[in-house]
């Protein structure tokens, strides 16, 4: 296809000047340069396509030199994003140091605020607009928020705030019924039941309209017409829930009619409350696989499907559980495909439950079920289980409820970048009384360790990563143990991990041999409480590396070595986790370099650690070759 | 007094043959027995007179032998566990090992849920009668919520799943227009508006009494009857956002009224769909001062009013740093005279919000606001901010944008206990990349810290405990110094702590002078990051012992012990701090015990830790005679 508008677009002014026509031709070309993308670099593809006549609109209508947009769960952005500069580097889509797969302020200066988790946009436009009302600014803010979204609690708080009063403040209701998942909760319900009410719309906004070009006259006049109607309409229309919270509710429009959705954002504009602009698009529109299964669509991976993954294999396993053990439920967060539970929720319908988007929720309701007897399993994410990190505090740990958490995408997740990292579950969790945490590192593992959470008792928590296992991870499976420890025959260096990065250093101790260094390796499989078997273990090494896919400060590694420091242990310490930072997108192959944990630079961390052994082996009258330290400290090992 | 009713009264069963008439004599006797007991132990009051025939009305109503009650913000539970056998214990309300102030199963098996944090009840309530339909129960969930809790988006969230569909589960909405402070949020006026519809109630559920009571017939003939009302109730009356959701709606009523509220009930239990029961009540009903001001009588303390401590101080170093500074807001989630902020709000109230009971709104609209080149400034009780946890990682953290957190109450708190211990924000705060943390002992250490705060970057968190500064603290500050080091000639043992602690430990020094042990002390300000500084003056001492309040894992004290560790220190490391439990409600001079950190516990636990030092003396050729190292081994410190 050749693109006759994008390519002459590059900031939001040049769409200005362009006509209906223009405008929907440049419609299906940003739909083909959406799809193009996403089928060569994977993303968001669904929610994206149904917001492409939106993102025109809002772009038309709004001034974002001055306004700006808030886009909620900002894997919409797509179209913004083409629409704002980023068309020649958007090949580049989340790919390392390319374009984020979400909104990003780093990015672009029309990325107001970074949204990565869902249902922040409303409070965070509302930061902004009250500021702007100090600032004596008359810019707008606009918050675009999905259906699903607004399940969040977040939301609700937001709105609930917002709704008592703010200026130039616009909600935009993207609603197209679908979470991720088809959307749960009563709101869903609600929203498509809301009645069209066109007529009413027109009739009010075309007046105020009118009336608004009379000059110093308008604005009373608007007031006195806007209360008669408002009372006609009190008698005929029941309110909608956003009007009583406060808002001047318009629509619903249909979001794929330009005409109608720049004409219901200049009536939006002219509202001195909040407003609630209600749009109903497509999911996938345009493209008609994705219209069809939108669920499917969602989020387009360009990999091979994996057959076989820890998610898969968690549904499996907790399937075969269940199966055997009524007090058994599953809850989910809006993920059930993405968290292995499709089957689970086909066969065992009735203790299957999808919450929507709303973790907190999730967590709590697990808490009452437990209460009751029952074994709640909630399979979420590690870095939206952060959502959680109050109701696993007061709600289960504080009455040692036994809940079972399958903690999904632990560790580096690659593409999604730096708000969906799973580094920070190792370090909130431990901090949790009553708390005990798996972290497996292949399928048989991971069966063993969620035997145990749900025979176990408190809150138990088995973490693994994204996508599938260690080609060999089979074959290190040792039954009923806790940690695997491969010791070499002196004790030289030991290198402590758990989880996926046991891959990373797997082949470690056979190059070291050629060195003369013996490398054993302690793969812990629960990782908190820490036994004291494994550190009895550790003690006894001269020198003890802990290598960690997490966030460095409140690490298992540093409570590892306070341990062994506490303990009197005279073994040289060190460690190399994630350095209290984001770590952007990229493959999780780059990931693993950024941080050093790739083998390479593993490697090169040893050799640099050998020569404390080096120098312990000569005080405790080893004999050294001085060419066997220059090794160790430069290139040489093949 | 005397008592006619109430101490005959063990169990729920005991009021259900009571009249009318009886039942509001006994609502009297509850009210006299809750100021009685609280004029002593101190607690909260106005939400406890506010719920009296409330309390009656379900426990009459319903049967509590199956039924289950969820007291949201368990603090309304007063008359509940006067009326479940905990009458005569009731004179240890909030003592150690007495009544608790809120809501909790290990007390009573009339307690469902641990309830000390906000909005959690309907959540909790919904998994409770989720598993009661699995379980083939009819028996019925209540979750009692305030209108406060009900803008906590936890609430939503609960109320969007539960309308979708539950049997035999009613919330109850206890409408009294006040959270601890004045209701924020357009919820409250909302419910403010919701007309007044008794007669409608009256017609409707009158029917249904008299038709049920026909056998057989009964329930097609009310489903009929019912979908007549309704769609002339569609004409007529608006839905309430309620019925939206999904829920019966049924009131509003009044919540003194013993007979309506016995009524409204009895209807309820009839539906078969999820119920919402809107009860109006007075916050301190009958209780004249408490009427007048529920505000001020919320809660209640018995200790004398303290004039000044670290929330006032607050108050008034960040009142007079905001008139300075234009871009200086603050923010509390409904503790606005709590957390020291009604002269700030009198003073500069466009630049004070208060957002109601809703954490995870706060930090994100503060987020925006720093978005837009402000300053806000959180306000916060520790262990509410455990729900921001999130909001803090994603939000503020990941675009490292600059936002101050006043944190107050950490550490212990006495007697609100476990559910409200500060002991957690310390290890998780310290996991977030971008963070600085502050954690003074004295006003002027807590004013230079919140000027650092403001003049800093990213998340810069400022941790105050309860009450008021240490009476010699005034006489340790240091302008500029981010820690404060009282060194003793001989380097034997270095005591780390940092905050309140420090007041436990700042005479130990003295006293071990006599028996020829140096003990110095290093108190820390700034606590995270950890200043290489600081580590190499502990690095000096032959014993270092870190004092912590706060919990273990994931802790200042292990960071710290890591990284002696990694530096290859050769120091004697020794810990304290909460070993990874929740401690109950006390004195916080008796959680100090309970914790091993009270001065007398400490003063052991350093002279144990002596003879680490001893020894190693002993190795480095220092003499030390066999009776001093017994004087360490037993008594014999004065």
């Amino acid at each position: 296809m050749a693109y006759k508008h994008l390519y002459h677009i590059n900031s939001p002014k040049d769409i200005k000047n362009m006509n209906i026509k223009e405008l929907q031709e440049l419609s299906a070309e940003l739909r083909t340069k959406i799809i193009e993308t996403v089928s060569k670099n994977g993303g968001h593809l669904a929610s994206n396509l149904g917001v492409v006549e939106l993102t025109i609109a809002l772009h038309k209508t709004f001034d974002l030199e001055q306004d700006k947009i808030i886009w909620d769960v900002g894997h919409q952005g797509y179209a913004h994003k083409l629409l704002t500069g980023r068309r020649d580097r958007f090949s580049t889509l989340r790919k390392k140091g390319g374009i984020s797969g979400f909104i990003n302020p780093k990015e672009s200066k029309y990325d107001t605020f970074l949204t990565g988790h869902s249902s922040t946009s409303i409070s965070a436009a509302l930061g902004i607009a009250k500021t702007n009302e100090l600032n004596g600014s008359q810019a707008y803010t606009i918050s675009v928020i999905g259906d699903g979204a607004l399940t969040g609690g977040l939301a609700f708080e937001g709105l609930n705030n917002a709704g008592e009063g703010v200026k130039n403040f616009i909600v935009v209701l993207n609603d197209n019924n679908m979470s991720i998942n088809k959307n749960q909760g009563s709101i869903a319900s609600y929203l498509n039941n809301i009645r069209s009410n066109y007529f009413y719309l027109n009739l009010k906004t075309k007046t105020v309209g009118v009336l608004s070009k009379v000059p110093l006259l308008g604005k009373p006049l608007i007031s006195f017409t806007r209360a008669v109607k408002n009372k006609i309409k009190a008698l005929i229309y029941p309110k909608t829930i956003f009007e009583n919270l406060g808002f001047v509710y318009l629509g619903p429009v249909n979001g794929h009619n330009l005409k109608n959705l720049m004409y219901i954002f200049s009536c939006a504009k002219k509202m001195q409350k909040p407003v609630l602009v209600h749009v109903k698009t497509k999911k996938g529109k345009g493209y008609l696989p994705a219209e069809l299964e939108p669920e499917t669509y969602h989020s387009y991976s360009n990999n091979a499907a994996q057959k076989r993954t820890f998610s898969s294999n968690f549904g499996e396993v907790i399937l075969k559980l269940a199966q055997n053990d009524e007090r058994i439920c599953t809850i989910t967060a809006a993920m059930r495909d993405q968290v292995g539970l499709l089957e689970f929720s086909k066969q065992i319908p009735n203790r299957f439950f999808d919450v929507g988007i709303a973790e907190e929720h999730a967590v709590t309701f697990a808490a009452g079920m437990a209460s009751n007897g029952f074994i709640p399993v909630i399979a979420i994410y590690s870095t939206f289980l952060q959502r959680g990190f109050d109701q696993l505090v007061n709600d289960v740990a504080c009455s040692n409820y036994h809940i079972v958490l399958a903690v999904d995408r632990v560790g580096f997740v690659g593409e999604d970048g730096e708000t969906h990292q799973g580094i920070f579950d190792a370090a909130f969790l431990s901090t949790i009384p009553n708390t005990t945490i798996y972290a497996p590192s292949s399928y048989k593992e991971q069966e063993q360790c969620l035997t145990w959470a749900i025979n176990g008792k408190g809150l138990c928590v088995v973490r693994y990563p994204k996508g599938n296992e260690h080609s060999a991870a089979d074959s290190f499976f040792e039954p009923n143990k806790e940690y695997l420890w491969l010791p070499q025959p002196d004790k030289d260096i030991l290198l402590v991990t758990y989880g996926r990065l046991f891959e990373t250093l797997v082949e470690l101790p056979e190059r070291f041999k050629k060195l003369g260094i013996n490398v054993s390796i302690l793969k812990l499989i629960q990782i908190h409480p820490i036994l004291d078997e494994v550190l009895e273990i550790a003690d006894n090494y001269r020198t003890v590396i802990f290598l960690e896919e997490g966030i460095e400060t409140g690490s298992i590694a540093q409570q590892f070595g306070a341990k062994l420091h506490q303990m009197g242990s005279k073994t040289n310490f060190f460690m190399r986790a994630v350095q209290n930072k984001f770590i952007e997108q990229g493959s999780i192959e780059q990931q693993y370099q950024q941080t050093g944990l790739d083998t390479a630079s593993v490697e090169q961390f040893i050799k640099t650690a050998s020569l404390t052994v080096v120098k312990r082996k000569s005080q405790e009258g080893f004999k050294t070759t001085k060419e066997k330290v220059q090794d160790l400290n430069f290139e040489g090992v093949n």
